[in-house]
């Protein structure tokens, strides 16, 4: 028997711990906090990670690799930098047999030792802009952890950049937030809102941080995405410098963006019901799993035969046979929606005899027969319904669940009261938003960057405020 | 000026560590022994990765993503493979500001840890065989380091298999091994020997390791890749269990195979020469480079046009214009060919003249004209030349530099006196091994698998010896 999921609207972090497993993503390890990604789930990165550093590249940025070990003493180089990560780092003190002389950090992020290797390499504005991205894994201590979405060790991307100007910088970090943007929405059918984060939110040794945040189906927020401007902080402390046209030495403007494998919780919980998971047929492993029935030893060539001439036909998508003799068809549906495989097809002798088959879509869970003749062509077409629902049905989930407030008690109401984003207009202001944050344990996710008005603020009796948007998060 | 490097004849250690330098593939890290893969080595690491990721898929194997951090019992608990990496093994002691109860080791490799995970997830004949892969960094520190062949963080490839029978894993680990002789073969251009190691140069861990030993340009030995057959050592070890299908308890029989950011290495030192790199087209970055020859300002956009006009027909191939303004054309030929571009493609205005371009080939010095015209099937097949003459020329070095020795001393004298692989018929033997290697610095590289040949041995009066191949190695 496939497993029953505990339903979302019971328990969605109960929900939530047990699809992981039992679609086979991940895998708790023996190490506390950290996990194995299973073949499904590393497949589904995998994919993630294509189109992303096709993106990459094709706006101009090369992949490198930077040693994981940073010594002590470069963490310590960016002061703010440094406060940030303190409590989240693991130290290599023994190596070789000996103890070390300097104790080795194990990367939280990659900012110090580029930025090291970039005082090297940067000499002239000839040199800018430097564009670098390294995939690589990562370590951030944590106490409190979760499959994909908070684990000590992640595996990412990590974008850093050097170039002559500020302007330039902020294109940069701007591009790369649009590039963040489109893979949610065109790819993971994820609709994430841009923002710019409070100076509370922003990371440790950045002047801006942009992010992408979505909503999840239990109405909180997930942030899928940062980029930083990080201004002259670094190439100060690393001391890098160009000269510029005018032969004079001058210190870049730098930018770091980076999406991790928390995208993949962001894919399980953004599409995810209470049978399993619903993957969009860009990221999916298996866009249409194929699952024959063979009531018979003598229909079994026969059953075979149209599935693969079935195959044959469906040779541009991603198709899995499932011929497993040891389970049953029943089986196999439930394990496959439980994996969220978009189209199951059934082939069986009844079938066969009508020239057709059988298409479950398994985000509106419709079944339909269809003449075998054009297949391909259904097929590719219902791929691309499903797509275009996940992210309408993903855009609907956000309007029906995003509040706008005019005071600050409607405010601390809201956030109490509901499920969902609670939008005002608010006066940035750091203690104001840590008693939101204690009377509501919601957060300002973002100002988004899409809504520029300024009106009367709900924090503030004399000043205006920037549109923002509140709200519960992982 | 682009840097003159040291005549591999006059120091070849020296000439290495300059071009790995002089053409951007890596560079040094403030951590002893570690190094920063650099854009150009890395898309060469990017295109190796490709093909043989591949390979793996194609043959069945799925990857996958274990912790990096290891508990330090596990590593114990396979007695010989932890007396093989003890030495250089890096501890974790310090994570989240706390001192550890268990120190963590940086995996060294991942036997261990996804041993333990597959004792959780096989159980049935059904779930084997499991083919793992994980494409990850390792840590084995390293006293002496070199950049890409010896280095305490290197990037890799492992693959994780378990098998119901002896017989099935023997045929995974020799099939694995076949794939990296294609690739050295085919994409690397780079002769090898498939061989089995002696009981002293094999795995800790394994009861068989297999190897492909290249001979590089110095005529040395490289190891590039190993495959090991495990034998039942860690499915005893981590209680790794199956029923059978008559429902009996058996371990399975495993193996394990890798290769590392070594090939890169071995890429360079099997076709550079005093000039520098001679990358093989199918995996270098850019199969040509296009340099425009713009002798004054009136000729620029007719030079310009006919370059893009140039590169419109060459969409297939992997083209890189270098239209920098700064730097002169000789520079721009001296720097591609240190580089190891295949060919470089040359238009000036006297070539538009003539519908012409000069094509200049890396791997001859050759230097033709040939017409614009159909010139997509030229550098098409100029490339495949390349590809063809790079291998020949592999081949032929390790042909006329591999002696062939019928007495021990004849064994000492010839790895003393010349350079190049010695084979003789051995009878296996650890101490007479180490003896050789005392007397000559040279070890027993493998036992060819393609020669069965059994003789009196040159080691043993009494036995009868395989045939085995000796050399100085990296």
């Amino acid at each position: 028997m496939v497993k029953k999921l505990t339903p979302m609207s019971e328990d969605f972090n109960q929900w939530y711990t047990e699809i992981v497993q039992s679609a086979d993503l991940a895998d708790y390890s023996p190490v506390k906090g950290t996990m194995v990604i299973k073949p499904y789930g590393y497949a589904l990165w995998e994919n993630i990670q294509a189109y992303l550093d096709k993106r990459f590249k094709e706006t101009g940025h090369q992949n490198a690799y930077f040693p994981m070990f940073i010594p002590k003493s470069f963490i310590e180089k960016e002061a703010e930098h440094v406060e940030g990560f303190s409590p989240e780092l693991a130290t290599v003190t023994h190596a070789g047999g000996k103890e070390l002389e300097e104790p080795l950090i194990v990367r939280p992020t990659s900012e110090t030792i580029i930025n090291h290797m970039f005082s090297k390499w940067i000499s002239s504005h000839r040199d800018l802009p430097m564009l670098i991205n390294q995939w690589s894994n990562v370590v951030r201590w944590e106490m409190r952890t979760r499959l994909f979405l908070r684990t000590s060790e992640f595996l990412w991307q990590e974008g850093h950049t050097a170039h002559a100007t500020e302007d330039e910088a902020r294109e940069e970090s701007l591009k790369m937030l649009d590039i963040y943007e489109e893979f949610a929405r065109d790819i993971a059918a994820v609709s994430v809102i841009k923002g710019t984060k409070s100076e509370m939110e922003k990371f440790a040794g950045a002047t801006t941080t942009y992010s992408i945040e979505a909503m999840m189906n239990d109405l909180k927020a997930l942030q899928a995405g940062t980029s930083h401007e990080l201004g002259q902080n670094f190439s100060k402390a690393f001391d890098i410098k160009f000269s510029d046209e005018n032969n004079k030495l001058q210190h870049p403007f730098q930018t770091s963006w980076g999406v991790s494998t928390r995208l993949v919780g962001m894919i399980i919980m953004a599409h995810g019901d209470d049978k399993g998971l619903k993957l969009p047929p860009e990221l999916a492993p298996h866009q249409v799993v194929i699952v024959p029935i063979i009531p018979n030893e003598d229909e079994r060539s026969r059953v075979l035969n149209a599935v693969n001439k079935l195959i044959e036909s469906l040779d541009n998508v991603r198709v899995f046979i499932d011929d497993r003799p040891e389970v049953s068809p029943g089986f196999k549906f439930n394990e496959w929606e439980q994996k969220g495989v978009p189209i199951r097809i059934e082939v069986g002798p009844k079938d066969i005899d009508n020239e057709s088959v059988l298409i479950y879509r398994r985000d509106d869970e419709s079944k339909n027969q269809y003449p075998f003749e054009g297949i391909d062509s259904v097929v590719d077409k219902t791929l691309k319904d499903i797509q275009k629902n996940l992210l309408t049905t993903s855009e609907n989930t956000v309007k029906s669940n995003t509040y706008h407030v005019d005071s600050y008690d409607e405010l601390i109401e809201t956030l109490n009261d509901k499920k969902g984003f609670v939008s005002c207009f608010w006066d940035e202001n750091k203690e104001d938003e840590i008693k939101v944050k204690e009377k509501t344990s919601a957060t300002l996710r973002c100002y988004p960057i899409n809504n520029k008005e300024i009106e009367k603020s709900v924090n503030s009796k004399d000043n205006d405020g920037n549109f923002a948007i509140f709200s519960k998060a992982y």
